[in-house]
């Protein structure tokens, strides 16, 4: 079975094996020890010195997190959304009281610094700017880089959902300025859904002391003291935590050098593939993500037949989201892959266009 | 080892099987029939007919849900607390912006009925009660039957912690008429953290359609929906969900009743046994906790030392917490759990206690 969304994704043995181990009192020192390596051993994959915590939530927890711990009702935000995921960071924000201005991008593209640029400076003060660095409900990265200087202009907080890039595509959190960046353990890091990180910057901090947003399970501070002892505040996902110990062997064995440049392999050799079936990309390639790939479906095939035929021949795709429901299909192409599970997903894909085409119309 | 404490529990074989299931897709069809079945199956353990709705989180966040999803900021709320986890329950209300009264009650000694009924004439009218059905921190379970009974002489909705109680104690949510019901996987369910329930009733839904405190992750009404399409709205923890879905297996098999009787009986089994060493129990016995026991750390003993002797010699027990730091030990016996496991207990403590003695000051 081919599992090809974007997350979960699939589990490398050892990871499984590691799933089933005998639970632990998460109270005691050998969690301490294991909650301190893994935090540790995380943080080269976010390039930064910052606090790393971990949540027992899907990744969409710690985009609360990251609101709630940051901002005050009333407080002025700028969403840099391209897609579903970007609007739902703003949704949270605007959820809990924020004043929300987005940016307006066509879906497929990606934001463009300038334009964040102009509005940072014409509708600004912002309090905090909030942008998808991979946006995986189209298949586009955002060039981080370039947004972060131009937020950098000003004095707002620059809050990053990095759920389903960290860990496969190069992430510098410290060069980049990121005061708070999300990601989910059931992306890269070839373990299941179940555990979010939040890595933590001096000046999120800063603004903590006096967000008024409410927060209990969410809170950074308490996590942060907790952390301190070798422990989280409430019981966590401790299952979660033995695989991605596991997980790290894994990834640190291949080097995060290796592990990009494996990603924008994949990325590449799928978009490839499909294009030699005649099919179209969604996402603007200059933008193309290495983690995630949308498809358009031709006109005269049915979308969700397609997934169906190729479920059946063992290779599960994701379906368009929102608005892009039933007119792309999305690869997953993070984690545990190489070059021949893309050729398997590619073959089948060949397999299944032509029986889920729509018969022409007779007379 | 013994892993004794009140969560996480340990974990049977079969379960620790089905952790380490390959990843499926959390938006098809087999992921669908799993949460439609796990659901179905654990309302009997509930006694109800309500909705049951699955979060990703720890216990901690289910308590946070209930509030959210059924309060406005400046509702009164009266906090039927008899410990640690009452008092967070209480605090997460606060926190939201709701005023809080509390009951006082002595740590180890239940919530008194009559005296719940008094504030609720005296201090009332309240929006909501929050009661904890087995305080985790003092091993106490409250009589909610009888609690429930004052509180629907008012409109108050009641919100019940029942973390470490359903089932492993008998609970039902209908014919006391509890609104919402609350608990997490890593108790009497014999699966790892990372997953609780939520079971929420007409009146609470009711009271969602005006409730004012900011929710996102938590609304009740995204998980009915998504629940409704065999989904839920962010990535679920799934291997939880596959493990679940096993304990109930074995639950089913053992059936309710001797579920019940067994918890009944190791609990009982515990409490004699640690009063034959001489030890103390801090609770009131007429309702002692049919998962946790709290004893009396005797003045001569070092709590650390106890448990670390404990520790080393393959039993792990709970500290105290807050104000009974240091002051009680705790045994978790919910879950996989059976009358030799309680003896091993008991004669590790009994091999503990005697070196755990601070040496009589000299002179």
């Amino acid at each position: 079975m081919q599992l090809r969304i974007p997350g979960p994704t699939p589990l490398p043995d050892a990871v499984r094996e590691a799933l089933g181990r005998q639970m632990i009192n998460h109270r005691g020192p050998e969690f301490a020890e294991l909650i301190a390596r893994v935090t540790r051993r995380l943080k080269p994959f976010f390039q930064t010195t910052n606090d790393l915590l971990l949540l027992t939530a899907s990744g969409t927890g710690a985009l609360e997190a990251a609101v709630v711990n940051t901002l005050s009702p009333g407080d002025r935000v700028l969403s840099v959304s391209i897609g579903v995921f970007g609007d739902r960071f703003a949704e949270i924000a605007r959820v809990y009281g924020a004043e929300v201005v987005s940016t307006d991008v066509e879906p497929g593209r990606a934001a463009d610094p300038a334009e964040v640029a102009r509005l940072l400076e014409s509708s600004g003060p912002f309090k905090a700017v909030l942008v998808t660095h991979n946006e995986t409900s189209t298949g586009v990265t955002n060039d981080l880089a370039a947004i972060a200087e131009v937020v950098h202009r000003t004095d707002a907080l620059l809050l990053v959902d990095a759920i389903s890039s960290v860990g496969s595509i190069e992430f510098k959190t410290d060069e980049w300025g990121c005061d708070v960046v999300l990601t989910g353990s059931q992306k890269g890091w070839m373990v299941p859904p179940g555990l979010a990180m939040a890595v933590v910057g001096p000046r999120a901090w800063e603004a903590h002391k006096t967000a008024r947003m409410p927060r209990f399970y969410w809170d950074f501070a308490k996590h942060r003291s907790y952390l301190e002892r070798g422990q989280t505040p409430a019981t966590p996902a401790v299952s979660i935590l033995f695989a991605l110990d596991v997980a790290l062997d894994l990834l640190e064995r291949e080097g995060m050098e290796n592990i990009f440049a494996r990603h924008r392999r994949c990325a590449e050799r799928v978009r490839q593939g499909v294009k030699r079936l005649g099919l179209e990309l969604f996402a603007d390639e200059a933008h193309a993500s290495s983690t995630v790939t949308a498809v358009k479906v031709p006109s005269d095939v049915d979308a969700s037949r397609l997934l169906k035929l190729l479920r059946e021949d063992g290779v599960v795709l994701a379906g368009g989201q929102g608005a892009q429901s039933g007119r792309i299909f999305r690869v997953g192409h993070l984690g545990w892959i190489d070059d021949a599970d893309v050729d398997e997903i590619l073959a089948a894909l060949s397999r299944a266009l032509p029986l889920a085409r729509r018969m022409p119309a007779r007379g």
